[in-house]
């Protein structure tokens, strides 16, 4: 049976780490090596010349891609395969199916997932119909049924149907919504209440705080809340809301954004034919990630090489910088969707694993984050692998040429500098202006950041988490981390619960405790 | 002279660090704990009893603070000592001034420094009595001149006078103009550019990009351009602005926040009385930093524990969690106050380090992002040292009593819950249901997110950031680590106007190489 940290190319590649190349030396870092070390597909050019590998390392990174039956396991997870599970033990036992949401939009597409999602987008499109009255959409939900849907409209904004916008409310701090509401005409408002159980507690406090204030300006939130959640859960009532529309038990919340989750927010800014376009990006993505040539696999090699860095090179982050404001929030939905899904510490069969599995993911957009703590990336103690992403034109019109270039030339030489700056470093007798290099980088470059590429890179991104999951044979599909949180918080809510009357508690004397440095503030 | 890792506490530190105190073991943490370990200071409380240290790790750091002399090169700094330099090698050779910026606002204050900044500050307030015309405000800076100002903006946006608005430009990308300027009615949009070397890349292209958009619309720029920016400048120009505000090279970037850099867009904002009153946290807590009570000075406690837990726990990476929606763009700005300041390789007298220094920071705010990365914290095979914000009281007046308590109450018990279950962990027969515990976490508490709360709490960072820095003996003031991602985009942005005039590049075949893949998207 395979175990990541017993097969072969896992000792190669321990044997390969103690010498890494170096791209500081003369002529390693070439031309031709920018050349060719790239994976194209669906518009986006994955580049890794700039990595610390050679053909040894590439060579013993596909070996481990065989060994672990990656993409075997990809197609596993495509074709409805329970593969969110822990053998032995009491687990999610789903199948995980975020492909499926996306698949009817090619021909011959197969499966009573797909098939229920296509019945939905339908329904969605009819409703489209009928929300011309509607000026704003308001988002609440929270975690998955925020962070993405959240980085999609903020990347496609300038997409936008003129006259439409959408605000998102998550947090259960009060003033998130108050903020949100204030400007707000609610005669012209949808509210899209997001829950996949229906019982997520911000989630469902912030529906009625926001019912409140519909309910007070003498407006009827049955004509402007609609609801996406899954069928039967207690958020599953249509007499309550003016449309509702389902997801299910096996796509999770941080692989939802191209499902209704995502889609009726989507649809209503973009029209339903920009949210199509997302759905065929991602969707001709998800048969990359099938492509059994691995070096063609443009997610797989992303995950290699990641894995690579994390567990050979011992790099204990990893940054993504694109290089686009746009995809101001993308940093923040990947940071969900590989933390919560690779931050693990069980294999598939309940054992302890005796190796690193998820990084910590972080980043913001350049050039923006260069005046911020690039100055760490380049000379601190730590290396930090990143993934620069950037484009040929920019989405607006808005652009000027000043001396001599345009904005979004001056934009992509910043991104090229910084990666060849980390990899070439540059030597100095004054110590400070010393950088050492060999500081690795990929980078993802694409024409333009439209709706087919944002869905492709989407997916690119889901998919190569979703392979380092199987390489580290680890479940990427559940978050049993966070019960304990919130099994204490409730206990805690229960206190203030019964000192707002007048009650004494004693039952957890810790939280009291921490209530005390409060009560005198 | 001191060296960090050669002096008698950082040895004892060692030895303590095999053996750290284990907080999972029964009765270790205790109402006790939580009750005593804790520093007061300006209104905010700071909980360290969920660290894994104890009295004995607690002396060592003391001892530290004193073989580091901290406390006295924190007075070097606030009495205008040249600190920011390199013994024996070319420097800034400057003095580290921002504390000067808000010592004005107390009775007695001293030094040149202070007189300066305290005219900007009159002038100011003249100024303040002229806008009245304008209902927006946009901010074109980066960096230091965006994320700080940003970062105290979003926070006190509920304390803003009704009808005023604040935007940001800040990104080289033309899009982020496009974003901002599409909905404005310029007539009545004041603009103000801020970057003290008056030579900022992407704020003067900005400026022009949005010059531009004022021309067309038949507006005079000089109606509606302020300029902040070092006395001296390339933009210290009058004629071209409706008034002009200084900074000095004594106020690095990321420390500027407080002065006219966030003043002028603050006092907008909320009225010269609430910048004032941020000004007086500030001010109050620099005073904090000189305690030379140890264990009463509030950031260097802070710095000891972050510094215990980089350097002898070997954490790499530290979040800051605040429990408050306001406090979204927070962790940004101290990523790149921390990050930009203490991401270094060379100590003050130039050798190369050898242990670490500053940690990645990185956040985002609680409940979001315990639906987001808190799996990796409790699960992870990382350990994240965390720091999490929370306030009694919300800043707004929407607040409701849902199921027997109110969202602020269900906001803190969520933080309560998360740093306990860190901490203590769980035991389970499930392994998947598993926590480990003993993962460390410190608190900030507070009232109520006010502009002088805030003050503090920025000081509070800096502080702290100067703190580690001083102990670890590097130069916390200079970022030397940009200049060679600069010259290469210079070096790249040239070879891409020079191809605009069709001419032939050869100079860069790296850069060339890169720009070769551009080419047929």
């Amino acid at each position: 049976m395979y175990k990541f940290s017993r097969c072969e190319a896992y000792h190669r590649l321990l044997q390969l780490a103690e010498k890494p190349v170096d791209l500081t030396s003369q002529g390693v870092l070439n031309p031709e090596r920018i050349e060719q070390m790239v994976v194209s597909a669906c518009g986006l050019k994955f580049l890794y010349g700039m990595e610390r590998i050679d053909t040894d390392v590439m060579a013993a990174l596909g070996k481990l891609a065989v060994e672990s039956h990656a993409i075997e396991k990809m197609k596993d997870m495509q074709s409805g395969e329970v593969i969110n599970r822990i053998d032995g033990y009491p687990s999610e036992e789903r199948a995980v199916l975020h492909t499926a949401m996306r698949a009817f939009v090619r021909d011959g597409y197969t499966g009573d997932a797909a098939e229920k999602a296509r019945r939905e987008f339908d329904k969605l499109r009819d409703f489209m119909g009928q929300v011309d009255k509607f000026t704003d959409l308001v988002m609440v939900g929270i975690g998955g049924s925020d962070l993405g849907p959240r980085a999609l409209y903020l990347a496609l904004e300038p997409y936008s149907i003129e006259g439409r916008k959408v605000h998102f409310i998550s947090n259960v701090d009060p003033d998130d919504a108050e903020r949100v509401l204030r400007d707000l005409d609610l005669k012209k408002t949808m509210v899209v209440v997001v829950s996949k159980s229906g019982t997520t507690l911000e989630t469902l406090t912030n529906e009625v705080l926001v019912k409140n204030c519909f309910v007070n300006a003498g407006l009827d939130p049955k004509e402007h809340f609609v609801a996406v959640t899954g069928e039967g859960s207690p958020m599953d009532d249509a007499a309550k809301y003016l449309a509702s529309f389902y997801i299910w038990d096996y796509v999770g919340g941080r692989y939802s954004a191209t499902s209704m989750v995502g889609g009726v927010m989507l649809s209503f800014a973009l029209g339903i034919d920009g949210y199509a376009d997302i759905l065929r990006g991602a969707c001709d993505m998800d048969h990359v990630a099938l492509n059994p040539n691995i070096m063609e696999n443009m997610p797989l090699v992303s995950a290699l090489i990641s894995v690579w860095n994390r567990n050979f090179l011992k790099y204990p982050t990893e940054a993504v910088l694109p290089y686009s404001q746009a995809l101001v929030r993308m940093p923040a939905h990947l940071q969900q969707c590989s933390m919560e899904s690779n931050g693990k510490h069980i294999t598939k069969d309940g054992a302890r694993v005796d190796f690193d599995t998820g990084a910590i993911l972080w980043g913001e957009p350049g050039t923006n984050g260069q005046h911020s703590f690039y100055q760490l990336i380049h000379q601190g103690t730590d290396i930090v692998p990143t993934e620069f992403i950037g484009f040929k034109e920019n989405q607006g019109g808005l652009d000027l040429e000043v001396k001599g270039t345009t904005s979004q030339e001056k934009l992509l030489a910043n991104l090229f500098a910084q990666a060849l700056a980390l990899a070439l470093g540059q030597d100095n007798d004054n110590p400070n202006k010393r950088f050492e290099g060999n500081r690795p980088s990929t980078m993802i470059l694409a024409k333009k950041l439209d709706p087919y590429t944002l869905g492709a890179l989407l997916a690119y991104y889901e998919h190569k988490i979703a392979f380092q999951g199987f390489i580290w044979d680890i479940n990427s599909f559940d978050q049993e981390g966070v019960q304990l949180g919130k099994v204490l918080a409730n206990k805690i809510i229960d206190i203030f619960a019964q000192q707002r009357k007048g009650e004494a508690t004693t039952a957890f004397p810790l939280a009291e405790a921490l209530l005390e440095h409060i009560a005198p503030l």
